[in-house]
């Protein structure tokens, strides 16, 4: 038998998706997703301990930054209301001041929430003028230390930047403040036949401008591509307190350089992004979602091929993790207590597609499934049937970090590179741990885990570990660094350098680009006070 | 009677392309138009005259040029063999020192065409010691002076950086040099069932480097998005001579600055582009064309909101005419005797889709067409039935610039903005022109015509004069530049800024932006040399 799951078998092609309900899924997904990363999140707080590693925090403070004075402390309590404020209270200081993952710490005395641009440019400006150290911070969901201070630098947090500018539904160009919740836009242009046209397991929690600030990828890059070409206009506040106008709603604009290109991806060191304007695609009107038990890496990339001829244009996700990810799902009861196939196979694929015309997707799903069956690419898989059938689909991949997370302190890695080595990695990792005698059970590490993006080249190595233990960390880095190097990969796909890859740029970039990005930061941000520590390597 | 041309009535939808017969037509239709574009260039070349424009040349060299010595015409022998030197033959020299539209002319004594990397970086590494400025050129198929020399600025030329350099079937990622020509990529490509994501009249001439420098928009954006989104790496020279090795294959990069997005529209005013790495779609197995007569502007935006809905993922092209343009193309007989429809409608609109299954296709086209004709948007139609008649519609809409052209001397401006406003300016212009007696047969300007790409918001506006008369120019600049401020467009959609808007790009971006700009310009060609006087705005 092929298909052994509740879900009814792939020739049948009883997927009843309305598109109503469609949109109904889309926000009952995104909100349990977002209470639990926020409950997460306040559970790490409650209990944060002293022994947060604190493994890539460099040895002293170098960045120009003077203690915060009492003449600072009036300088910001004349601008921002009361509710904008946090000042040397610990405990309410406390969320800023670590990273989600508990991995990252700092001691920064204030917490700065303005509400507009003109007071992001006031505080940028007093900060500048006196050699402050800052670090723009969003929904603070960031896997690399890159939103929390390392030191005592001011925290400026987009919470209060929340208002949506505008919507416009004939070009679907929205315009939005930077602290705007990827999950609540999405919400929002939902009810306008729209979609936002990125989407991440913390959409929940994470803010647009901190997306755009560390050119988020996710889950649909695969079907509408990156931020640097969605992302029409920014409003950004430099250094000094200059606002940078540019949101523009429009699709061409060749005047000038395209200034708001250097501050995707910029992680904060360049400016603050205070404003978005970001084209949306058309919500599509039929979604589907299957998944497919794989017997090697080998299928799975001729899956992906058949699935770009097949699928072509309705194509929305191809994502893939491994068995050692499902066991950890079902050891964790993340997903529940029904799984769609049995944990027979090294790989699993999901596959969505999404488009105009049900019965069109329907046939073309069809047609990809019997090509895989036929040239005996697959052996067994799933076809969702309804609405919670597709929520349980994406469940099993978008668990895969909360299980990570739950079964200990995780080493998050986040490569691309061709697809054809992609796997191997995994295999490598473990190689090398399982020689150094340090993976096991009851050993230093317990897992190492492999999934992502198939469609981008995007690997999510994590590495679970009982505690972030030096022994562990010199095994694993910079050994995946050389690797990636080795196999002309990215050191980091889509999540962002932070204060984790700072140093190790250099493994994907050669010293004239480096040179040449340390002397736009230079000319940008000459007192250094943007981010410290961060993005650039410090040597 | 609703359909009147010979291609069948749309219900009964005969489309019958097949794959195989789609690349053949796309190349047919593609040499052709290049053969045209070069023969232009061709007479353009033998015909050149005395009085070519030269408006908007600055009335003296402040660009930090020597003459040209005999030590540096030594040095450019010593590194680059006779076939890629023209030195002080003023023959040889004119194709390349003046545009294919005769409108600017520079001086140059020296045309480069190195042939590798390696050679481009010595020739400005020595141009920027002996304080020499240079222009880089691809193909000279710019609109707005760009890629010419406005003095005696040395020439590099891409010619002969024309080799492909790879191309990965799995990832649809290629590689290859900046002169490679892109009707020759999308040849290479289309045999591999891939094709590039952009396309233009000039793909004949044009090369993928200039492409890139100017950030060329044309007839796919609306379907692959724009370069800035489908380029995945550059190689590229710093006036220093510093090759920027950044030619990543990779879909997924954060690390550190996107530096190749400075160079994306840059107009070679920051170093010169050696190679590109570019994202490349599937090719679509089914292609069809429909062209549509529409009685008012307001339906032509009902429409292109319609096939947001009905063709949605296969909706690849959506652009328009106005009847001033069909009559140019009758009175000039670019698109031989048969025309699909009368001449009775005010605007015209030519859908194209392209998808991965043709009878999905056909349906989704029937249902929106019929969409259209039941709430009256549209009133008059036709679709093609085979190869040819796709060819001979897309030659309506490929052929109005060279009707223009023919038709005397052309003011071309390319301005982005909302939908709304799109046609407004047309209308605006030829009241304007009207009332200041210098518009209608046998006066200054015999024609107003607009076109360009709905999809986009993107209007080009083609004013036919007898010649280039300061009359005429005062009365278009900088009102057009005016009117596109108040309707916040920019005033250089997908064209380039070059020599023509330079000085106007104030009216599209504000001075911060252009502060910015300029700070970026100097940190990164201190000396000046790269295509002086262009771009950025000289005060």
């Amino acid at each position: 038998m092929y298909y052994s799951y509740a879900p009814k078998i792939i020739s049948q092609r009883v997927l009843q998706l309305s598109g109503k309900n469609l949109f109904t899924r889309n926000n009952f997904v995104l909100s349990n997703i977002s209470k639990k990363v926020q409950l997460n999140l306040l559970r790490n707080f409650a209990t944060i301990e002293s022994n947060t590693s604190g493994a890539e925090i460099p040895a002293k403070k170098h960045a120009p930054t003077k203690e915060l004075t009492q003449d600072d402390i009036k300088f910001f309590t004349s601008i921002l209301p009361a509710n904008g404020l946090i000042i040397d209270k610990e405990d309410d200081l406390m969320p800023y001041n670590i990273d989600w993952m508990r991995k990252y710490r700092g001691k920064s005395r204030l917490v700065a929430r303005p509400k507009t641009t003109q007071q992001v440019s006031q505080i940028l400006k007093y900060c500048n003028d006196n050699k402050l150290a800052v670090v723009p911070q969003g929904g603070n969901t960031g896997l690399v230390g890159g939103g929390v201070p390392v030191f005592d630098e001011i925290i400026i947090n987009t919470n209060n930047l929340n208002q949506i500018r505008s919507f416009d539904p004939i070009s679907g160009v929205l315009t939005c403040d930077a602290g705007c919740i990827l999950e609540l836009l999405d919400g929002y242009l939902a009810e306008r036949g729209y979609m936002m046209p990125l989407d991440l397991g913390a959409k929940g929690s994470c803010h647009i401008g901190g997306n755009v600030a560390t050119n988020a990828g996710g889950l649909r890059l695969l079907r509408y591509g990156s931020l640097h070409g969605s992302v029409l206009g920014l409003e950004a506040v430099l250094p000094d307190g200059t606002i940078l106008d540019n949101l523009s709603t429009l699709r061409k604009d060749n005047t000038g350089y395209d200034i708001k290109q250097l501050f995707i991806g910029s992680e904060g060191t360049l400016g603050i992004i205070t404003g978005v304007s970001i084209s949306t695609p058309r919500r599509p009107r039929a979604v589907n979602v299957a998944v497919l038990g794989f017997n090697s890496f080998q299928n799975v990339q001729k899956a992906f091929l058949t699935s770009k001829d097949e699928l072509s244009e309705i194509l929305s996700a191809f994502e893939f993790w491994d068995i050692n990810a499902l066991k950890l799902l079902k050891a964790h009861n993340i997903h529940g207590k029904k799984f769609p196939l049995e944990d027979n196979y090294p790989f699993y694929v999901l596959v969505e597609i999404s488009g105009s015309n049900k019965s069109h997707d329907d046939e073309k799903l069809q047609n990809f499934l019997e090509k895989l069956l036929t040239n005996e690419i697959v052996t067994n898989g799933v076809v969702a049937q309804d609405d919670t059938q597709i929520t349980s689909l994406w469940s099993l991949r978008e668990g895969i970090p909360e299980a990570c997370s739950k079964a200990g302190a995780v080493y998050k890695y986040d490569i691309s590179m061709p697809v054809p080595v992609l796997y191997q990695m995994v295999k490598d990792i473990r190689i090398r741990l399982q020689s150094a005698g340090v993976l096991g059970e009851d050993k230093l590490v317990s897992d190492v885990i492999g999934y992502g993006h198939i469609g981008d080249g995007n690997l999510h190595l994590n590495i679970v570990a009982k505690s972030y233990d030096p022994k562990v960390t010199n095994l694993i880095e910079p050994y995946v660094y050389e690797w990636t190097e080795q196999h002309k990969g990215s050191i980091s796909a889509e999540h962002g350098l932070g204060l984790m890859k700072a140093d190790y740029l250099g493994y994907t970039k050669s010293p004239p680009m480096i040179s040449l990005m340390k002397q736009i930061k230079q000319s940008i941000d000459p007192n250094g006070i943007m981010n410290p520590y961060k993005f650039l390597p410090t040597q």
